[in-house]
């Protein structure tokens, strides 16, 4: 008879009352229980912190105030967290990474890794030394019929991989609101906390990883073309990249946060030597299969003809819609099963599937070489 | 400075290992942290009873044996759950609801209400003698387009209602499974458990409810057609109901479960004088408007435009889909907000929008009403 | 070496610089090179009608005053007509039918057949006295998907038909447009041009032989519920019609003209113990296939797998949208085929598909009985 | 009281039995009664030639033999014909504009304009200096809803065009079908015949022309990435293009023939600083407007809110589909328009609208620079 495990506590940097991704985080992580908020620093300014503190339920001592505290008090502590989620701007990733891997937490952390290659490499050496768990939030992979593809793809299903097209296209930059003093947006377009990339970093990081995640192919160089279209812009609000694939193949990308009419359109489309898929984040249950002189299919999310890899990340019976935060929680629950394994002693971790810090940084030389190749006016940059 | 409020314990009645709906019960209920789950009779067989509760981490003593002790015994300690979430087959709801209802807990019962319309009356009397909660979970008025849709009919959007069509196919039931051994099933087309109604009863009165409410309009009188198209089964499996609204207006219900390749396509489209509306359950973040002479246009969840009232219950930003547990959720935050200001003292539940004991009597008169009818052969009958 | 066969000279009743139907006929029989308008009486004011004439390069002589006049002079002429194709009011189309049908000639009338199921009994008696042809045009069953569907369905792929549903929504009289002194709108709302049925004859009839064509299937009894949502319009504008099906399936057809966002949204769905079918007319080359445990297939209209009935009236290669025009001169060409065929001899027209007297009658049937129906508070009435 | 004007009689170089396009050309220029068939050389086969003049109903001695003597003796009739249709493989489309072009005739020719842009720019010099009517027939660009979006954007309402893309995929060159013996597919992927471009010019200038004509934007310079999918294939079969624009502004086009899946899927997007616009011609009739902070507006061809330029080119009443055949039929009614003008010594044709020389030969520099760039590993090549 089986005891219900004790869910894996966890502190937060970042991911306080203004902003909402933390906010997603916590519920992603604790909605089957798995994960239970601890400890944080969930602002820059103290007093936000505190109140953060307060109404996530977070005993005040447990609220801190620098990140060595919080890893040195928590390490002590009996009831201490395990792990650290991380969700400041772009620029903090790094230092908090360092701090957390090195003192022996598991690390989470959103995504661009950094803020530069350069620190992403960093990190990198850091976290290589670290046994524990290191997981970057590519959170759109958790959805099971990016699985699916993904599993399609491998099994063969639409043959040799000759072109894949990913597509992000976001409006709410379509206009200069980091000029309105809204403050959401500011540090998004801000270099000194974003990082160079702009788009590309935010949201091209998400394409790319999508991209290699589903075809299972390397990338082997890029040409791009970045666009500020919104005039006292300073950082890229629209990119396109060409990609070419280890296999002769290609990729194409188009990320844009000044896409009116469009709120998150992830999408992609792989055409393969046998077949086709297409997947569109507007209708995440459906993936459309297509083979050569065969009617299109719509495999749906939780059928019966669906694969083991989307099967084993579903929650409800097909036709009760799932959303952001069970493909969130997915990846969460790759990381909880990895964390218990490895605290048993198992090693059986063969079918855990989450981003590590390989990932991580391959997206930040994607981001580099994008704004190298288009400010030399599209010229293909190796990736390696 | 704000505190985090303690969740609200509760205990379920049902929800074991088998099934589905019990987790998705706790799952939804405790998705924002406003419930927490303490004790229950998980299942009728005392021994799966006792598993579910450990892989639940309830403590063994507050796993019952009978409705009375848990009821008693919860009321004694200092630290007892102060709702009941029902979530047992059909017949047993009733005894329960009686014994939580008369004892001072809130409690939550799936939906149909009960087995008969009789037991149903009878709940009623019970429940109205008390003040606290009680909810019947027709979880489909969750979704905040679906909100969105009664609010637009209510600020005169559309004008006068003229026609209200709502359909939930699925397709499961379409072969004799319940004679395949498959447990799941069974219950569900078994009168003894299910009731006289078999779809009409278990989703035509979601389909019934989501007219009322959409509409804000009162059904005078059905004319129902009841099909049991797979031969071995005693219970119907498709239903087609026609309704008259008392403004004069008409409404068409369809349900099925022996419609192929459907999963939960509920669906409306809600016809005024002055405009349309559309919804359905596969896109349930999409409301469509469409007025005299004007482009026919979609309303997203968390667009600008939306009203206040599907704004008050969306939780993620445009485009990231949210899905059942969100829908299921709300109504359960609805329940916390409820119950939270009854404990203050405050009565400012204006805002405060979920399904009471009178929604769930209206459906047993629903399902009541278009079992007569269809075995008068489509004959009129009054609802009330 | 096959010439080309020259086409089969027509005349007109009806469809002057007034209306669209008349043109849409003359463009779809013509589309294919297989009729030639040759005579006609293009409305009841002599002066259209002849500028009419002129507009369309039939010469003065061959506008004419009266039906006998056009039906023995074209008969006199060696190069005289041989076809009749009727586009006025409804109540005008009975005695058209007779004249021509008795002096010889092919004939083609538009839907529905008369304005009285009286007047199509007669109308019947003497058409089935001529070895011509006689067609009435439900356009919508010339679409290549809506064959494809009743070949699937006549080939067992989705097994016994349980339920079928049409619906017919339109908009264009949500107001009270006949009130506006729109002639277009007029003769439709008028029981004196139109017949006793308003939406339930112009388009329930359009509904009715949709579901007889595709499924095969006769209909037993109708039980129907009119609606005249606008106040001062003497005839219906929206239909409810349950039906039951020879082998024990149910029908529902929907029809509207007070539907606000659709045009002409026809559309069916049809649900057999092995399978499901749906096509809709927003999107005619696409037609879904859903079948027990596999995912569900989009077919299209010239793609490999169609069949052969399909394929036989398409057109263009798969991925060119075809349409209304395309679909309507489908019934030409079966026409054009049966003419010649009849006048060469030849008897081999089973493969020759399309509405005949029969089904012009049942069409007025259906009418006749919803009406009766609606009248008696939607008791079931035999059909025949 | 205005007579039927007799259709303008026309020939045709190639369009014989054997390939689809020759049938399209004629049943659209036939569609309305504008243009009447009357001579050609249907093939290059005397025998097929004369074969296919016979099933066309055109007279044996206007079967001719040679492009020459077709022009003098077709002058030289009283009822000789005014224009020719070309339809020929790419490789024979220059001598025959030439020898037609010269001798007076209006000239209609199929894309690409000819197999080489050298022959393009020799080809403009000599229809420079004819005053008849030359068309390129770029037919997308007759779909009413394409017309909706160019009147759109020139307007403002979407504001200053940043990005373009364009997408055309096919997927009927997915495997070797050439090596089949398939004849159909055979001159197409043969440079003797085709050209130097494949897909690029096949169908890359469809896309091309697009996105000018939708835009009104000149394009700059392009960099391509051209890849020959399919091994034994000597030209390419899939082109990813960027596009710089005379505003600043950017494009992307992507055809493929390659696409598994895909029939005709021809769609752009286009992103303005205030709003958006989606085509896509699987749903033709449809067009997608979206502005900053309201709801997106699906507009329908023939709706009230249509624009001016759009209803001009509608046939049907909303709702009925209209498809390849009548955006085909449209370009040729505007070649009617200006041919029937010209003839009358009418001058006012501001609004005639059709692809001509200039549209031709942009398309034939849009295939070589998008050749060179590729073979140049993407740099960029200026247009002009």
């Amino acid at each position: 008879m089986s005891e219900k495990v004790q869910p894996i506590a966890y502190g937060m940097i970042g991911g306080g009352q203004t902003g909402y991704i933390g906010k997603v985080h916590r519920t992603s992580a604790e909605l089957f229980g798995r994960f239970k908020l601890r400890a944080g620093i969930f602002s820059s300014d103290p007093e936000i912190s505190l109140a953060s503190a307060l109404e996530l339920g977070v005993v005040p001592e447990r609220n801190y105030a620098s990140l060595e505290a919080m890893a040195s008090q928590e390490k002590a502590r009996p009831d201490g967290i395990k792990a650290v989620i991380i969700t400041t701007p772009n620029h903090l990733h790094g230092q908090a990474i360092k701090i957390f891997s090195q003192a022996g937490f598991h690390v989470i952390c959103d995504k661009p890794l950094t803020a530069s290659l350069e620190e992403a490499l960093e990190v990198k050496k850091i976290v290589d030394c670290s046994p524990q768990l290191f997981m970057v939030t590519y959170c759109y992979t958790g959805y099971p019929m990016v699985r699916e593809a993904k599993a399609l793809i491998a099994n063969g299903t639409i043959g040799n991989v000759r072109m894949i097209k990913v597509e992000y296209p976001q409006g709410h930059l379509a206009t200069a609101v980091e000029n309105t003093g809204n403050k959401k947006f500011q540090w998004r377009v801000d270099p000194k906390r974003s990082g160079e990339g702009g788009t590309v970093a935010d949201i091209g990081t998400h394409a790319f990883h999508m991209l290699r995640y589903v075809s299972g192919l390397r990338v082997t160089s890029v040409s791009a073309q970045l666009n500020s279209f919104v005039e006292t812009r300073q950082l890229d609000d629209n990119a396109v990249v060409n990609l070419k694939l280890e296999n002769g193949g290609i990729g194409l990308i188009w990320v844009s946060q000044v896409a009116i009419g469009h709120d998150n359109s992830l999408n992609f489309k792989v055409y393969g030597d046998r077949g086709s898929l297409e997947w569109t984040h507007r209708n995440p249950s459906n993936l459309w299969l297509m083979r050569l002189n065969q009617p299109n299919k719509l495999i749906t999310r939780g059928s019966p003809e669906a694969t083991p890899q989307s099967k084993r990340v579903t929650h409800l019976p097909a036709g009760h819609p799932e959303g952001y935060h069970e493909a969130f929680a997915n990846l969460y629950l790759e990381a909880a099963t990895f964390i218990e394994e490895l605290a048993s002693g198992q090693s059986n971790c063969s079918e855990v599937d989450y981003p590590g810090i390989t990932d991580g940084v391959e997206g930040m030389k994607f981001v580099n070489a994008a704004i190298q190749s288009s400010q030399d006016n599209g010229r293909w940059f190796e990736l390696n």
